[in-house]
């Protein structure tokens, strides 16, 4: 699956370089913030200023990102060996989020869990040539076991296709054993040489990956669509994030694979485009070299080569969806995927307050807890000793809560709580009475609004061209576009070269790359008169394309 | 965690080539005998003896314990590289099982998940050495990413002591934060050099370890038990399997830690003990070694290094389990944990049955199915064409689920099914009225029976001995041994060199090792005055130890 491997293979050594330390200074820059603000805080001062995010995300994306994803306790680097990242309960929660609403959909698909070894033989390895071709770069080796060179070295799984096939050969027997459909969670590695970043691009990163074989084209074909479609689910009902679904070019679809199905997002502060999860048929290619087979039911002694998909939704989900909703004050959480939806903060209590208010005050907040809970919110109260309410919306803020709820003695009188949603700032009251039924209504308004403001941009920001002229232009407004295409590899390569610019300063912009053909194609192509747009091209356009600067 | 990783040092090389010989052999012959079995099947032919269990439990437990992991489908052997196994949709259903059942109590204490990379530095691993000691000789080197040499090999985590601690020492900056837990389900890698098997001994293997920071050695003792009793309820709770608490000796605790609680399971069919998982008190070793420390609340200016606990339990639970329920039809399953907890074979209908009877048997069918998942009971009805009833009978009886029902006309004029226990043969009829509440009950009954026969022969053979002459005789007649011992290592490893013996081939037996001393201890032991039953020893004896031959 060709998740997060992508090599813009035009990048030169020096840039890799170059790129790659502006990281390391980045992370050690957030890094030495992060330990600052914690230090600071672990002495039990009350600076309200330090913990924030000290980039803003519209003039350094790249640092504002690390620091947020660092300072949000989402990711930890690990220092010990480069490339490789921590993730922690922040984002685990996430992962698990996300990992059940699809482990559910699967299931009730017939897909069954299995766990194969990590190890990979290069034996196995070699028998799909344009697949192991495509990965062989980034495989890890294993030569030594203990201090002993091992006979034959075997490699870390970046993909579990040769790990697994040999043994579909074995296990599907006959036509019976239609459709075989297996998934396992697990992580790969793939050792990559180009500059990493915190969930987009890790040398290891955890994903979950689907293999599954039919009888028929049109059986696997069906399939990868309504995968495709819960990875789309992923993205716009969890995650808050709109995609577009289509399928990769030649040049872009999977290593040895017959197509590859696609969910494309866009981040609207560099313009980029980013991959979101891939949905592949692999045709019949792994099943002529594995050797995977069934009986023809319909005609007795021919063999069939199965029908093969594979499919594979990783971690990097989580990094598209802070980059689109995080802020100038750090992570910006939609409420579904959130392990805190909402945080209590107790106000108002002074040393002049009376025993009596306090008592009350305590009291009451635990029903606000209780009820909240009972209604179906993950809320806690936030009791901390030793902060000021600032610092703790701060706090709570940069780890990008949807929800606060402060509460004082004079929102006690009144029995209303006042919040404030961390998407929008908006600020209001609710009566304590409604709280069961509002504060779950208001989640979802947020949920849809983060969906619909972000779908907006994307919107916005997605444009149809028609003149060449235009491109580069549109590109370095932060758009992507979308082409009248021949879909020829060649022409693809030429768009690459000549779609450059620089910025400035004197840098130099990548040029863009297909993203998908979208499924929904706009009007206005006719076939056999419309040219693809490359002026060098010549060749009709077959479709709409969507290009553009992309992770 | 020690978990998987003990090494019977005696073993000279010769015996343990001829004993991956041998096993190599036992593992070709089941894979020979499930292909020929399976390619019989594929072929539609109704043999109804080939697919089952080709090697009694009793004369060859190894052998019939491979076949039957193999043939029910829990495991394939990867051949592609030795000692690795798949674990298949049978087995990873259980697996999730526990999982799920660990994860709410591990959530409910305050562990939150985490997920560290899989890579080791050399130089991380080197700060505590009687850890490195302790897994240098299985650890795995990746050397080379793609065809270049790594600057630095680093090694796949054998367990992640040395991997996550260095953070601990960032993140744990005041006693505020303790305790602090995390914990991982992942897979860890020992290449072991001794025989694999199964479940039981791999190298590679999938886990949870739990990690945790404690102001004091009382709180972290408190968790170690906490966790403790929550291994045992997945053996006992969940796997129907009787476990002895104990603690280890320091000849068996952990490499590195303080000491290591456990819970210690018995295989009735060669009288082995085995280790079924660790909690161990890490001390302040590990948080010396990586200066994990906070200020003292009680006292202004000093740095306490916190208390650690890890703890293990991995996919050897399963293979336990196979061992101790399966028979000589193959796989048991206790109710619990089986996915499918009821088969109904349809019975009786043949080419004279009327159209009609055929119709209202299979509506009826449908109606039993409905009124057992509403009951929430995991049922399904096998349809299956082609296969005799007696065929399907094997077929289910080999793969474990706890209760076959039979419905045929005769039962349907009765309003009846009739059933047959997995556990006991046992057989009887149920008014298809009381289904919904006797099959249920049946299942908890058989839940119950598998749990308490598995429990009154690890009593039965688990022997208090007082005179040393009957320890030899005790072991070689299949038992565990309950001594007073004065708990020094030297006289461990002394009492494990002279318990060998010859069995009737002249094939040495291995000696005895200890397996824990057990928190519930017998009567009869005089502290100063028992001496250690080592006739070579002469100390005084500590406690009551229990002794045997063990995996």
């Amino acid at each position: 699956m060709a998740d997060n491997s992508e090599q813009p293979k035009e990048q030169s050594k020096s840039a890799l370089k170059k790129a790659e330390k502006q990281a390391k200074m980045a992370a050690d820059k957030a890094a030495k913030a992060a330990k600052q603000a914690t230090v600071v805080v672990g002495q039990g001062k009350k600076t309200d200023d330090i913990i924030g995010i000290t980039v803003k995300k519209e003039e350094d994306f790249s640092s504002w990102y690390q620091e947020v994803v660092l300072k949000a306790e989402m990711i930890e680097y690990y220092n010990e060996i480069s490339g490789f990242f921590i993730m922690r309960p922040a984002s685990m929660y996430i992962w698990n989020v996300i990992r059940k609403w699809f482990q559910e959909r699967i299931e009730a698909m017939g897909v069954e869990e299995t766990s194969f070894p990590m190890f990979l033989s290069a034996k196995s390895l070699e028998k799909e040539k344009d697949h192991v071709e495509g990965f062989a770069p980034e495989l890890a080796w294993v030569t030594k076991a203990g201090d002993k060179d091992l006979e034959v070295p075997v490699a870390v799984r970046p993909t579990s296709e040769a790990v697994m096939y040999p043994y579909y050969a074995k296990w599907i027997r006959s036509h019976r054993d239609l459709p075989f459909r297996l998934n396992q969670w697990n992580s790969v590695v793939r050792w990559e040489a180009k500059q990493t970043t915190p969930f987009l691009r890790a040398r290891e990163f955890m994903w979950q990956e689907g293999h599954t074989a039919h009888l028929t084209e049109e059986l696997a074909g069906k399939e990868v669509l309504e995968i495709l479609e819960f990875y789309a689910g992923v993205y716009e009902e969890l995650l808050a994030v709109p995609v577009v679904r289509g399928r990769k070019t030649e040049n872009e679809k999977f290593a040895g694979g017959y197509y590859t199905t696609t969910v494309e997002g866009y981040i609207p502060s560099n313009g980029r485009g980013i991959q979101g999860a891939t949905s592949h048929c692999l045709g019949q290619n792994f099943s002529k070299m594995f050797d995977i087979t069934v009986e023809d039911p319909a005609e007795k002694g021919k063999h069939i080569h199965v029908w093969q998909n594979s499919w594979g939704l990783s971690t990097r989900v989580i990094g598209v969806m802070v980059m689109i909703h995080g802020d100038d004050k750090g992570l910006v959480l939609p409420p579904r995927i959130s392990k805190l939806q909402a945080i209590v903060i107790p106000l108002g209590i002074t040393a002049k307050t009376t025993a009596e208010v306090k008592q009350q005050h305590t009291e009451k907040l635990e029903e606000l807890r209780e009820s909240l809970k009972k209604a179906g919110v993950r809320v806690d109260v936030d009791t901390r000793e030793g902060y000021t309410p600032p610092w703790k919306f701060n706090d709570w803020e940069l780890k990008g809560v949807p929800l606060r709820i402060e509460f004082g003695p004079k929102d006690m009188e009144k029995n209303v709580i006042s919040y404030a949603r961390r998407d929008t700032g908006e600020k209001g009251t609710i009566p304590i009475a409604d709280l069961a039924t509002k504060v779950p209504e208001l989640l979802e308004t947020i949920q849809k609004d983060m969906y619909n403001k972000a779908d907006a941009a994307y919107k916005e920001h997605r444009i149809q061209v028609t003149e060449w002229e235009k491109v580069v232009p549109a590109l370095d407004a932060k758009n992507v576009v979308l082409i009248p295409f021949c879909l020829e590899p060649k022409c693809e390569e030429n768009i690459k070269d000549t779609t450059k610019s620089k910025d400035e300063h004197g840098n130099e912009r990548m040029g863009m790359k297909s993203l998908c053909i979208p499924f929904e194609q706009p009007e206005g192509l006719v076939k056999g008169e419309t040219k693809c747009l490359n002026p060098t091209c010549g060749k009709n356009a077959e479709a709409w394309v969507q290009f553009g600067r992309s992770y």
